[in-house]
């Protein structure tokens, strides 16, 4: 009964994932990537394959009702999913989402969060086909599956870097992280009085960073515009330091990234300050940006150098190279992974 | 702030599924199906479709840790997935598992659990393919989505049951309850005496029925050597009254049961004594079954007369003639759906 037990803070999300999946084996013809991408990819006809994903969201662990209202949330929930679609260069066609509640919340609040579903399948023209609701005994637990589809070919993993390979990002990064600081800021203002009216003014896009991120699809669209096939892709939910090692772990590579070419927002940087954050710290280690994370031969440059919605911000090196973060003062720091990690305790 | 809201344990979980559900429109032309049957069915090639289908099973809703073994727990857990597959004639490939778990589990409880899932996933040659993992402040919770696939031509919808279809279910019914009510007894029994050994003497069947269900594949397999495609079909999971009124709902339909045809096995008998439970409930109402109700056409019926696994307990009429049992007697009682559901206070 006493015996040494081993404990899920010590070995923090990546680690029981890897523990847990370890042993798999497939059997199935059609499975063609199972655990280690942002979505399955299952064969479906000649040409086509089938892409699926699954994310869960938790109160107090993903998000604080206190300050997301529960439109936002569906909408979230949903966005996010589909993002782990967009990271493999597919297109989401299908949705379930699966509640538990419990009676503290009404029919209407339920609602609520079913028109930002529905809102996030409009906007992009995903079927909610599915789900499964529950009550629960505390708290608000979401459970969100997207199927997709791509072209065989098209399918981007995030195991293809190669060598000198050109790092882009989309969109830029921090925000929503300076975003869910001011919220939780705001929160404690109002702990401490609740007379006090929240002190947004003027910081809107941070907020909406955190509250109501969009999915790039358009930059799949653009990939399909421009004929450019990246070589790895993935998306940036748990920070874009977290994603690199994923990025070159899996394709066994190392990278430089320029900490001058990270796409900071102006207000991330006035922001950041407030809080006494570096703001490149919340760019690689924010989290939530939502944004995609791809390596492009360096022949590609020429279709994508006068994109504004991506940035280069480094390029693929060899693996003895390591992660490596050029300053802006010229010196060399190695990349350090600092997932948003329910599972420690360092959070 | 103090206007009237609606309760959701007034609305129940069919009620609740019906208001979130009823503004979809479906704008994918891969979508064949939405919400409304076991699975959702997706446009795959020309001969094939995908089936997805999702649950959640939450710790003190759906299961009860006390008596439940995690290794049972993870297997079930695939299992009832797997089954809403075979409910419509299709045939499982894929699965993921999201996990949410407080840090009262060790890490080998959570590969206890995986060991459960994998053994399902190898018995029915699903491959595990993906999921999520996270913390949660309180319990253990589950989802689990299944892909699927099968012949456009032979999948089986709630929606097909013809007047003078014959009606069978697989197995024995209200064998998965009683076993339930086993093991809260001895729940009962343990609290006010921990030194207590529990009585499971001879009642192995009735607890493996409750802690390891085993979907029917072996009945699909069945249709296909007998050339039979059934004309609606469902799985039992909330009890055969409500699974009865979904087929006869959505296929605008009446039935007539007959009591004395319902498989009830011996030790069902018995035990229901034990808890001054009417057999007939049990398997009417008690739930988790698993097992298959499926219809099909009178010409079918020299087929399927001696297959054991199998049993006809009645026919379909017209729906004006409503939901009727049968009894022993021969009096006729019109079928109530009492379905499993978390969400009334009624239990």
């Amino acid at each position: 009964m006493d015996e040494p037990r081993n404990e899920l803070q010590d070995l923090g999300e990546f680690g029981l994932i890897d523990r847990l999946t370890e042993h798999i084996s497939l059997v199935q013809p059609s499975t063609i990537k199972g655990v280690g991408d942002d979505a399955a990819v299952i064969a479906s006809d000649d040409d086509t394959v089938k892409l699926l994903t699954t994310d869960l969201l938790i109160e107090n662990i993903h998000f604080d009702l206190m300050y997301v209202p529960l439109k936002h949330l569906g909408y979230k929930a949903a966005a996010v999913n589909l993002s782990d679609i967009y990271a493999m260069n597919g297109i989401p066609q299908q949705i379930t989402v699966s509640i538990a509640l419990s009676n503290r919340f009404s029919l209407e609040a339920v609602e609520e969060l079913y028109t930002g579903i529905r809102l996030a399948c409009k906007r992009y023209d995903v079927d909610l086909v599915g789900g499964d609701t529950s009550s629960s005994q505390t708290g608000l637990f979401l459970s969100v599956t997207t199927l997709g589809e791509a072209k065989k070919g098209e399918v981007v993993y995030r195991d293809g870097a190669k060598e000198n390979d050109l790092i882009f990002v989309s969109g830029d990064l921090g925000s929503a992280y300076i975003g869910l600081l001011l919220l939780e800021r705001e929160k404690q203002v109002f702990r401490a009085n609740p007379n006090m009216q929240p002190d947004f003014e003027g910081v809107d896009y941070l907020l909406e960073r955190q509250l109501k991120p969009e999915p790039r699809k358009d930059i799949i669209e653009m990939f399909r515009e421009l004929d450019i096939k990246p070589t790895s892709m993935i998306d940036i939910s748990d920070g874009l330091a977290s994603e690199l090692h994923h990025i070159c772990s899996q394709s066994k590579k190392g990278c430089a990234i320029y900490e001058d070419k990270l796409p900071v927002d102006p207000l991330t940087y006035q922001q950041s300050a407030a809080f006494a954050i570096d703001p490149t710290t919340a760019a690689m280690n924010g989290g939530e940006d939502y944004e995609l994370l791809f390596t492009v031969k360096q022949s590609d440059y020429e279709k994508l150098k006068d994109r504004l919605e991506i940035t280069p911000i480094g390029y693929i090196t060899d693996a003895a190279s390591g992660l490596q973060l050029i300053s802006k003062k010229g010196v060399t720091y190695p990349i350090k992974a600092q997932g948003w990690n329910h599972l420690k305790n360092e959070g």
